[in-house]
């Protein structure tokens, strides 16, 4: 009904008309003027790698307070249009990117990358992709977000408040089976893990999470990891800040202790043990819709629509308060809750057309609630105006609903 | 270490040289040539939506035994290169896809589209996209198999004898609730959908299985649902064979029988009882690696990986056997088996070098197990010989190693 053709078509302006080409033409056909070399190539390409609907335009974003590589190419960081987002899958083109190297993506050839591990083991080894891929695999939801992930009051839509956080199926070897395998030396205890870029995107990981959960990935989606999320090979530290995955994975280094790395520009703290204590992301959460920018046509049902992730394993509640955090209700879970993934919660809302403000926290099953400002401003003894929280900052985010229906940043 | 610049990063060749950039230079670059107006445009495109490496190559092609849209446009029938797939998600651009309206993909604006319930019903309706996103919605991974997804003698590879089955997390409105709304009246049995296509892809579906977990899906993988998948609207009904997951959906009837529709071209049973009962998939799987034109490299270690599903619900277990079909070991589920999706499963296996038949089959939560093409020739009293099996073909493949490594289509 509400279609046309794609002029990609072409053999209907050559003569063959759609009436000559219907039901039972699929043998009478064979002598039809065949489609322009241009048509072909187009539909080629369909065939090859289809794409989206030119009317779907939901795109990333450069971070506004760092300088964009329009101008300079020195950094690159860009931001998942969360209010578009369905489900848990950030797509794999629209997944974030949080870099200090510029829009610079290496472009490594993986018939000649190399993952090598190290240090203090029995068997240095070193693995060719075909190598890893002849590993026992895996694969898991993981969110990924940037430890800078904080919204401001500057900010105007969830894209720019959250926006540093995506998810994806990641599929790739267990480390500790590489680990193992190479025989950890006592007295052993933090990795370093190195990725062929300019600075070398190294990170220190204490040992026993490189030996729990984290993944040596190069499918990402059902596909090869995305050049800018670290292709051919990526280190998934699952819960853990985004520094620590690192990018284009050349090497792990077993060491005996933290080792300050690039990476380590000043967020991460010196002292081993605090590094090692907060690295962890979350329990946090935001809703996507209706958020900054977005507008509701009037009082009425609408479907709150939010994501939930922790660092500390699977989401187990969600709340969602229409009082500014004075009090809450149990939103719905969407979906299953996986550990370290994003969760897609929803909550039928009946809006009475009055201003509001709309918060949502998350309660991970380790039973840590994701605070609000003013609850951390409370144990931090400071005031509530302007306050920072320390880390990555995961307090509640709240959303002003006004009374026209259009909604805004509620820290501003 | 496998590195190079792209050449996108034209202010290189401009002057300003990477040393005069370096770390400390993010105040006093200010002052540096802009990126030329290409450079621009690339970075422009790389911030708003990724793509892939250059190194991966990974494609759909057409059915060969169908004529390709290269030549004649008529039918448009593209399969997954399953043999790269890893995980379960299939990327949207890599769906499959199964048309008999030829490479025309009605391009719907979105704003103009409308769904109208109707027929049996107390209340009819028509909702646009807008009021169809106010609803209660669920994200679920379901695969959607084309029927006529069955290994040949002439095949050569699993992207040949699977292609036709791919798996999407799905976000929609449960159909359930829409036909609550409008009230079904006494009397009523099936539905039919239909499509904003030529000849309308209409199906029809028992209600009992309308009113049990079909979606009504805008959102695949996390944005919206691709053209060529249904944008943008499609009904997604689990487990059914791929025809009945009718894209651009426009229409739902609610009506007191079955109904035969264009797309239900002979090989669906005008008997509404054969029919209801002949329109799930499965219990099926196939091993992705190794698989038809991969070699393996000479006797060792290799992960064997593949798929399983079943239109029955989730994998129970899957087995494999190396030795033709005569005995059966467990594989490894890797992941959690969800209902009507595909499930990866892996195996550790030492090949000893030697030319052997391997084989996966399938046993899903009910219990079914996926037969073999012996067993369905005995049950049917025919010769195994050039037997197709009735209906889907979920038959187990089975492929042939060679000494030399090769691996072959075990039908040929």
């Amino acid at each position: 009904m509400d279609s046309k053709r794609p002029n990609r078509r072409g053999f209907l302006k050559s003569g063959a008309g759609v009436a000559g080409l219907a039901a039972g033409a699929l043998q009478s056909a064979t002598g039809q003027t065949p489609a322009s070399e241009l048509d072909r190539k187009a539909t080629k390409e369909m065939i090859a790698y289809g794409d989206r609907s030119r009317f779907v335009t939901s795109t990333r974003m450069p971070v506004a307070e760092r300088m964009s590589p329009d101008d300079f190419g020195l950094t690159f960081h860009v931001l998942t249009p969360l209010q578009d987002s369905v489900g848990i899958i950030t797509p794999s083109s629209l997944h974030y990117v949080a870099t200090h190297r510029g829009s610079y993506v290496p472009e490594i050839n993986p018939l000649e990358h190399r993952l090598m591990i190290h240090g203090m083991v029995d068997r240095p080894l070193i693995f060719t992709m075909d190598e890893l891929k002849r590993l026992p695999y895996v694969s898991r939801f993981h969110f990924i977000e940037c430890i800078g992930n904080r919204a401001k009051v500057t900010h105007k839509t969830v894209q720019e408040t959250h926006g540093m956080t995506s998810c994806a199926e990641w599929t790739g070897v267990p480390l500790s089976l590489l680990l193992k395998e190479a025989g950890i030396q006592n007295g052993a205890s933090w990795i370093v893990a190195e990725g062929a870029e300019e600075v070398k995107g190294a990170s220190s990981i204490p040992l026993a999470k490189a030996l729990d959960d984290c993944l040596v990935c190069y499918g990402q989606n059902g596909e090869a990891v995305r050049p800018q999320q670290g292709f051919p090979l990526r280190l998934v530290v699952p819960g853990f800040e985004g520094i620590y995955q690192t990018k284009y994975l050349r090497r792990i280094k077993v060491v005996d202790r933290f080792y300050m790395t690039y990476n380590d520009y000043g967020h991460i703290n010196p002292d081993p043990k605090v590094s090692a204590l907060t690295s962890q992301i979350g329990p946090k959460s935001v809703i996507t819709f209706p958020s900054g920018g977005q507008q509701l046509t009037g009082p009425g049902f609408y479907e709150i629509s939010g994501l939930a992730w922790s660092g500390g394993g699977a989401v187990r509640k969600v709340e969602i308060s229409f009082d500014g955090g004075r009090s809450w209700k149990n939103a719905d879970i969407r979906g299953t809750p996986y550990k370290m993934a994003h969760t897609r919660f929803g909550y039928h809302w009946n809006w009475d057309g009055k201003e509001c403000v709309l918060m949502s926290r998350c309660i991970d099953e380790l039973g840590t609630i994701q605070p609000t400002k003013a609850e951390v401003a409370k144990y931090l003894k400071r005031p509530v105006e302007n306050l920072r929280a320390p880390g990555a900052d995961n307090t509640v985010h709240p959303w002003r609903v006004a009374s026209d229906g259009s909604i805004h940043n509620g820290l501003a």
